[in-house]
C-alpha cells in the first residue's frame, strides 16, 4: 500500500546518510536546487550526465551508476491515495482547496491550466516563534487550452 | 465520476457571474484572501457570521442564506483522482514531487509534517514574456510528532 | 458506469438533431474544427462569446444559453476505465503502446511530455476498399521537464 | 504502482542503450516502423521469427532469446490509471475528448468502432520555432457493428 | 451497485409484458435474431429506421420514440464486477478459462483477437432430462494484430 | 496489472513448445478437449491422475509434477479488469450483451442462471472467405433457483 | 456508499410495519421460509403470482404491484465491501474462513462447489443463559467441476 | 488477484498431503473441528501450545515451528472480491441475501449483529440421491448494540 | 464522493439548529451521552420509543417521525477513505497505530478483538493553555476467539 | 491484500519473542509509551539515537540497527480497508460515529479537526467480571482553521 523506493534511490541514500551530507550541500555542489535533486534521486526526473556525475561524486558513489539517473524514469511513486501523513496533507489540500484554485486561476488567467512541467517547487523554513512553517512554492507556466 | 458542485455553490456562483465581481473584488468587501473565499464558496471552509454577511451582501443575495455559510461542512470535494486536467496537475506534482518534499521537510524540521489547517494558500498571477505563470503559495505550520 | 452527460449537452445535441445538421456544418458556420465544437457541446472546452453565439444560433437555440457555453468546465467526462467500446478502444491502445510510445518520444525529444493542453486533434475518415478507416491525428506542443 | 518491466524488457533495453542504436536504426534494421519495434520490445506484441532475429542480431543478443519475442504476449503494461506524465496525458485526452471524438467517428461513419488490432501509430516531431511539437497518427479500420 | 437500466428500456420492456409477447416473437416481428433485439431495448445496440419502427410498432409504442432508437448509443450496463450471478458467471468464466482461451486461440489463429463487434451471440435451450441447458453461441471475425 | 502466471503453467508450457506439439495433440493424448486441458495448465482446473499422468508423460515431463495437477487450485487468474485485448472482448461482450441475454435466458427458462461449474467450452475455427472466425460455444446447465 | 434500497422495498416493508405483521406471520400466510420471503421483499428473488399474491394480500397492498414481485430482478444489493456491521460480518467470516471451509470443502467432495441457487438459508434463533446466537444455516448442492 | 497463501502454509498442507491424512483425522488427533484446524493452517486462527503441538505432531513436522501456529495473526486472505468460484459464492450469497437476513435478525433479536468472533462454523456432508449437498452451519452470538 | 447525509438527519439538524440547542442539551432531556445521540441523528443508531420521543420533543418535532428513529438503520456512511479532515485522521491514526495498537492488545488479552458493538465513545474538551485538546474515549467489550 | 510487514518489524518482534520481553518491560526500559514503542517497532514512528539505542539493548541487539529506527519512514501500513478484524473494528467506528463525532466536535470547538500528530494514544485493560474491557484513548491538540 505504501510507497515502493527504488534499488537505486536506496542505494544513493544510503550514501549520502553514510557521508553525512545534506540535500542543501548536494544544492551547492550540483548548482541545482535540493528538491529537483531529491527528484532525481527518488528517479522521477532525469538528469544530464554532468549533473548525475557531480551527484555521484559529491555522494562517492561510482560513476557507473551515471545511466541510472539520466534515464528517462516512468515517474509517479505513490500509492492511488498516499497513506503517508506529509504526502497525504497535499492530497487533502487538494480535495478541499482544488476547486477554489480553479474558480480564481480561471478567472485571473481564463481556461487552461498550471504546467506541471514547465513547473518548479521549492521548500523554504519559515521560523516562527509560535513554531516554525513549511513554505512550499510552486510555480508553473500557464497554459491556455487551444483552439482549432 | 467529475465533481458534484453543491446547489448553494451553484446559487453563490451564478450571484457572482450576474453581479459581474471577481474574487479580487470580494477579497477588497470581506477582508480575507480571494482563494480563502472561493473556498467558503464551494463549501470547504465555514465563515463567520459577519464574513458570510458581507458575502451575500457583496452577492445581492438574501441574508437567508447565512446559515448555510457559517456551518461546518462535511468536506472533500473531489474524485479519488481528479479528471479535471488543472486539478489533476496537483495530484500528479505529488505523484512526481510528494516523496522528494518528504525527504527535503525532514531533513529541515525532523519527522512531522505541514500542517493543513494551520494553514494559507495563495495564488498569484506572475508576469512573464515567454508566458505569464501561476504561483501557488502554500504555508502550513510545522507540526512535529509527538512522542509519549 | 457509463457516461453522465450534461442537460446542457443533451439540449444541443437534440437542437442539432432537430435542426439536421452535421458537426462538418457547425465547423463551417463557427469557422473551428468539429472535434473542437463537439467538445465544446459536451462542456469539456470553453467557447468565446463570439462561438458560442455562433454555435447557439446554428442550432436555433436561445442566446440566453451563451453563459453555458463560456464558462470554464469541470472537465473529464467517462468512468476511470471505459466501457463503451469506441472509447475503451483510445484505452486499450495506452495500456498497450503506452510505454513504446514514450520510449520513443524520450529518444526523439528528451524527457519531457507532449502537452494535452497546447494540442489539437482530427478525425479524419479515409476511404479504402477493404474498409473505410478512422484516422486520429494528435498533435501537441512538447513540453521539456524544467530543472531548478 | 507505476509500470512493472517485464525483464526481457530490460535486457532489450539495456543492450540497446549499450550498443547505442536508436529506434530509428532498429526501423532500418527491421524493416519495421520504430513504434512497432518498441511495442516489440515491451512485449506488447510478437514479432515473426525473422523479425525477431533481426532485432536480437542488431542488440548484439543471442537468437537464443527469439521465443521470447516471437511468443504471443499477454497484454497491458500500465497501471490502472497511469502515472506517468507522458501517458497519462493520452489518458486525460480521452477524459475530456473521448465523446466527441465518439459524436464525430458516428457521424461520419455510422454505430461501430476504430479497431485497435488492425490499427497502426506513428509518431513524429514537428519542428517549431515555439517549441517543437509531437504528432501522434493513429490509423485504424473502422469495424461497423454487425447485426444478426 | 446494480445495473443502471435506462428510462427507455423500461418503458420498452413494461410495453412487452403488456402486450405479453416474447423477444422470439420479435424475432419473427423484426427479422432479426431476439437477442440484438433485447440489445437494442437495452441501448447497446442502434436500430435502423426501418428496425426501430418494427419494435415499436410490435410494442404498441409510438413511432415519437424511433430517435432513441436508432442513435448510436454510449454503451456498457455493468458494474465494474456484476452483482447479478446470472451475469457474473460470465464474468467468472473469464476469470478460470480467459487465459485458456488465449491459448488455444493463439495456438489456432495466430496472434490478434476475437473481435467483439463483427460478432453474433445466440442464445438456445438445449434440452435434457438431467435439467435443461443454455447455449451460448459467440462468433466473432478473427482480428490478427497488424504490423506496420 | 497484467495476469501473474503461476511457475508451474510456465514449466508446462516451456515443455509444450519445447517438444513442439499443440493443444489439439494433447486433447489426442488425454482424450479431453483441448480447452479444459489448457486450463488445467493453467491451474484453474484439477485433473485425475490418470489425466494428470497423461499429460505429464505428453510433454515429457517428470511424473514428480503430478500432485501439482491434481490439487484443486484457488481459482482466478485475471485482474478486475483485463487488459489484454483478447481477454478484455469477453469482458465487453458481457457489458454490451450481459443483461440482453439475461432477459433471454429468463424469458426462456425462469429465473436462474446458467452454470459456470456444470458447463463446458469449445474454441472453433470457422474458415470463411471474407475472414476466419472465432465462435466460441458455452453450454452449462440451467439451474433455476430454489425456493424454500 | 451504504445499501440503495428499492423503491417497492420501502414500500412493502412500511405496509408490513403499518400492518404491525411479522416475517413468521408472512411465513405462515405464504407458505414459505421467512428469509426467502424478506428476499423476495428486498427484490432478489421472483415470486409466482400466487406467492406475490398471498404477500400482497398480507401486507394489505393492491394486486397491481403484482408484477413487481413476479420480475426476474437485476440481483445484488451492496456496496462491493459492505459497510453495515451486520452484513459486514459475513464478508469478514469469508475473509478469515474462505480458504478453510474451500479446504475442507474439496477434501469432502472434491473439486466443485456449494451452489447458491439451488441452495436455502436459514436463520434461527438459539436460546442460551450466556447471551442468545444467532445460527445461520446454509444448505447447497454441491456442484462439481464438469471436464469435457 | 488470487489468494497469496503463507509460506507456512504451503509446508502445513504438503505435509498434510505427504502423511496422507485428513482434516477429519486431525479433527480426532486434536480435538477440535476440522474447520478450525483448517483456519489454523491457513494462519487465521491461532492455536494454544497444546493445540499447535498436536497439530505438528500429527503433520510429522518438527515443534519447532510451534510460534507460528501461537502466533496472533494478521488476517485476512481473500482479495476484496474473491475470484475463486467457491468463496465467491459466500460472497455472492451476501450480495443477495444480506440484507434480507439482516431484516429477520433484527426482527427475532433487536439492533445488533452475529459475532463473527463468539462464533463457529461447521460444514456437513448431507448425502442426497440428486446430488449431495454442502451444509455450513455458522452460529455466532448475538450481540445488542450497547447505548451510553 | 463525500458524505450522503440523509433526509431525516438534515431535518433533525435543521430543527436544532432552530431550537437553537446543542448536543449537550439533548443530553439531558434524553438521559444519554451526547455522542450516542448524534449517532440517532445520523440514523446509525437505533432508539427505543421513549428516547426516540424525548428527542423529537426536545426538538420540536413531529412524533410521527417516531418510526424514523426506532428502526435498524442500515449503517455506515462514509466513502471508503474519508475525505473530510476531521473524519479522515481517524482513518490515518488507523493505517499508522493500526498494527501496535493490534500487537499490545493481543499481549495484553490474547487473540480476540475489542468489539464495535458492545463500545462506548465518548469526546471530551481537555481545557490546554498551548491549545485545546479532543480527547476520545473508547471502550469496547474484549471478545476473545471461540475455539471449537 | 492484508498487512506487508517490513523486514526490519519481524527481525525486531523475533528478538522481543526470543527473549520473552512484553511491550510494558519496554516501556519501563525505554521511558516511553508501550503503543508508542510499537510504533517504532512497526516502523510508523522514528525514535531518536538514545530511544532506539534502548530499545535495540533491551531486545538484545546490534545497535548497527539503529538507522533503520531512527530513520523518518513512509508510513501507512494497511491496506484501504483492513481485513483483520480487530483493525477493521476501528474502521467500522469510523463508518458509524465518524460524522457523529464531527458533529459534537464542531460543537464544542468550533471548525477543525483534532491532530493525529501532536497526538497520543493509550490501550488499557479494565477488568470487568462481565468481560474485561479494552479502552483507547486518543488524545489530539484541537487545530482550527486558520482563515487567510
Amino acid at each position: 500500500m505504501s510507497v515502493e523506493i527504488p534499488e537505486i534511490t536506496k542505494k544513493l541514500l544510503a550514501a549520502k546518510q553514510a557521508k553525512g551530507i545534506s540535500f542543501a550541500d548536494l544544492e551547492k555542489a550540483v548548482g541545482r536546487d535540493e528538491v529537483w535533486i531529491a527528484t532525481v534521486l527518488y528517479r522521477q526526473a532525469s538528469a544530464s550526465e554532468d549533473e548525475a556525475s557531480k551527484i555521484l561524486h559529491a555522494l562517492n558513489l561510482s560513476q557507473d551508476l551515471l545511466p541510472e539517473l539520466t534515464a528517462c524514469p516512468a515517474k509517479g511513486l505513490g500509492p492511488v491515495v498516499p497513506t503517508d501523513p506529509l504526502v497525504y496533507r497535499f492530497y487533502e489540500i487538494m480535495q478541499v482547496y482544488g476547486m477554489p484554485i480553479k474558480e480564481v486561476v480561471h478567472e485571473k488567467f481564463g481556461d487552461g491550466i498550471m504546467s506541471a512541467i514547465d513547473f518548479t517547487l521549492e521548500v523554504e523554513k519559515e521560523e516562527d516563534p509560535k513554531g516554525d512553517r513549511v513554505k512550499v512554492i510552486m510555480n508553473g507556466k500557464f497554459l491556455p487550452y487551444k483552439k482549432w
